[in-house]
C-alpha cells in the first residue's frame, strides 16, 4: 500500500530526474532511453529508501525496480524497466545477492535474451556479517551496492562498452566489504512485530538490511568499541591493509540520528589512521536504509585512481547529485 | 559528550569544506574568510544534524556554532567564528527565534562592533503552530531556515553587498512558513525522559524541533488528513494563492523513512494542485532534525525569479551539494 503512494511522491518531487512506468512499480530515468549507453537496472524489495529509486538519473542508474517491502520485484516489471532504458548498448544487472532477487534477474536475463538485447549481472555480497558456507546463498549485498550503483553508472555514462561496464563493477564488489549493527530492529507494516527483539540496552552485531537478526547480541557498549569489533571483521576480511586509500560510507539504517552517524565516523577514521590506511573520501548518511530501523552499517571500498575518478565524476539523481 | 566527537567526526568526514575552530564548537568554512564577500553566520543548539554544521560551505554559510544539544552557544565561539570568516564586507547572522539565540548574536553584535564588522541580522521565525501572542517571543523558527541558508548564502556568494544579501534574506522570510507533527518525542541525552509522552497510536500536531510539545493531540489518522491540517495552516498564514509557485520541503524529524516523506510529499503535491499552487522545486530528506524524533515537517517558500536562480545556484557543503 504504501509502495504505490511512495513511488507516486517521488515521481511528483523529481519530475525531471526519474519516471514511474504506468502500471508497474518501475523507476526509470526521465529521459530514458539514453541511446549508445549500457542502461543500469538494479532493484529489490522497498523500505530501503533512498535505495534503490533515489539513485536513478544521469550518471548512476536507469531503472530501479521496487518490490513490496522486503520483497523481490515481479519480472513484469524488470521487462517493462528493460524495454524502456535500452539504449542498444547492452545492460548490467546490479544485483544484491538474495535468492529471490537472484531469481528475478535470472529470469530477466532471458527475457532480454529474447528481445536480443546483451545482459551482464554483477552480483553484490559484501555483508561480511554472514559467513560463507557451502549450500547456502553466501553473503548478503547490503549499502555496498550504492559503490556499485555510482562508479559502475560513471563508466556507462562515460561510454564505456557493457564488458568494461562490467568490468568496473567486479572491481568495486571485489574491494568492497560491510558490516551493520542495530540498537532497535525495524516493523514491516502489516506484521504484528519485529523479526527480532532487543531487550534494553541491548544491540545486535551483524544485521542485515531486512531485520534479519545479526550474529550476536550483547549489551550496548561506547561507539569505539563496537566500531572496533565491526572493522576488525571488515579490515581483516579483504583484507585492507597499510597503505590502502579507502572511501568510508557510515550508512544509518533509519532511524539513527546524523549526529550519531558522525560520531561513528571518527571512530573509523581513528581505527583507519593506526591502521595506516588513508580515507579518500567519506559518505555519511542514509543510502541504504531497513525502514525505522536504529543502528548504522560501515561500508569500505578500496579505491584505486579508475574508481576514484568514476567515483568523483558528475551524476544527477534524487539522493546523490553532484557536479552537473 | 556527544557534540564534540560529532565536530570531530564532521570535520574528518568533510575536511576540505569544512574546519572546527580549536578550542570551540564552531564550524567554519575550510576556505574562510572569503575575501570580499559577505560571511553568514548562524548556530543554535545541536541535535538539529544536518543544520547547522552541514550548511557550511561554499554557496551556504561561513559559519555555523554547535551549542550543545538544543542549548544556545556561547559567545566565545561566536567571537571566535567571526573573527575567523569575515572577509571585509561585513556579516549576516541568520537567527531562529529562540530567546537564547537572539540574546547571543546580540552579544556577537555588540562584539563585531567592536572589531568594526559591519552586521544585520536575519530573525527566522517561519513555525506557524505557534500562535503569536503579545509578551511572548513569538513564532519558532524551524526548518524553513535552510531556505535562508540556501538563498542568501547564494547571493553573498555572488558578490552582493551585505544590505542587499539581508534584503533576499528577509525576502525568503517574508515567504516562507512551516509546520511539524511528530509520532514520537525525542529524548535528549542525559535526561530521563523525553519533553512529552504519547500513548500508542497518538499524535501530536504543531511539534517544534526540541521535543516541545505540539498544538493539539489526536489518535493517528491517515496521511492525506495530517497533511491537510498542516498545509491549510501553512497556505492560510501568508496566505499562498492560487497561481503562486513554492518551493516545497518535505523534512524528516529524525526517525521518519524516506519511504514515509515521499508519501507525505504526495499528498503535498495533491493539495497544492487543488489549490491551483505550483511546486517548482522539492526538497525531501532530513534537513533540520530533532535527534531521533519521528515526524515530519513542511515549508513552503513562494518563489520568483531571483529567489529561484538563488536556489539553483552551484553550493558545496557537506550536506547540500550541486553543481560544482
Amino acid at each position: 500500500m504504501a509502495v504505490p503512494q511512495m513511488l507516486s511522491g517521488m515521481e511528483k518531487a523529481h519530475p525531471k530526474l526519474i519516471s514511474v512506468l504506468p502500471g508497474t512499480q518501475a523507476v526509470v530515468r526521465a529521459d530514458a532511453p539514453v541511446k549508445g549507453k549500457v542502461a543500469l537496472l538494479t532493484g529489490g524489495g522497498s523500505g530501503h529508501e533512498p535505495a534503490h529509486g533515489g539513485f536513478v538519473g544521469k550518471g548512476m542508474l536507469d531503472g530501479a525496480l521496487a518490490g513490496a517491502v522486503f520483497c523481490s520485484p515481479p519480472l513484469d516489471d524488470a521487462v517493462a524497466a528493460l524495454e524502456r532504458i535500452d539504449g542498444g548498448a547492452g545492460a548490467l544487472f546490479v544485483i544484491k545477492n538474495y535468492t529471490g532477487d537472484i531469481l528475478l534477474f535470472d529470469m530477466a536475463e532471458e527475457e532480454a535474451e529474447e528481445r536480443g538485447i546483451p545482459v551482464r549481472k554483477i552480483v553484490v555480497a559484501d555483508d561480511v556479517a554472514v559467513d560463507v558456507r557451502e549450500g547456502t546463498t553466501g553473503r548478503r549485498g547490503v549499502a555496498g551496492t550504492v559503490f556499485v550503483h555510482k562508479i559502475a553508472g560513471a563508466a556507462a555514462d562515460k561510454g564505456l562498452p557493457l564488458d568494461e561496464v562490467f568490468r568496473v563493477a567486479q572491481k568495486v564488489v571485489s574491494n568492497t566489504r560491510s558490516m551493520g549493527m542495530a540498537l532497535t530492529p525495524c516493523l514491516v507494516p502489516g506484521r504484528d512485530k519485529p523479526n527480532f527483539e532487543l531487550g534494553e540496552g541491548d544491540m545486535e552485531i551483524g544485521i542485515g538490511i531486512h531485520g534479519e537478526p545479526g550474529v550476536r547480541r550483547e549489551p550496548v557498549k561506547p561507539a569505539a568499541e563496537i566500531v572496533s569489533e565491526i572493522m576488525d571483521r571488515i579490515v581483516n576480511d579483504l583484507p585492507y591493509v597499510s597503505g590502502d586509500e579507502v572511501v568510508v560510507m557510515v550508512n544509518g539504517m533509519g532511524a539513527t540520528p546524523l549526529m550519531e552517524l558522525y560520531v561513528v565516523f571518527g571512530e573509523v577514521g581513528k581505527y583507519l589512521a593506526e591502521k595506516g590506511i588513508s580515507i579518500v573520501r567519506s559518505m555519511v548518511g542514509e543510502y541504504m536504509t531497513s525502514l525505522e530501523m536504529a543502528g548504522f552499517s560501515i561500508s569500505l571500498l578500496k579505491a584505486d585512481g579508475e574508481l576514484l575518478e568514476l567515483f568523483d565524476s558528475p551524476c544527477h539523481t534524487p539522493a546523490w547529485r553532484q557536479g552537473c
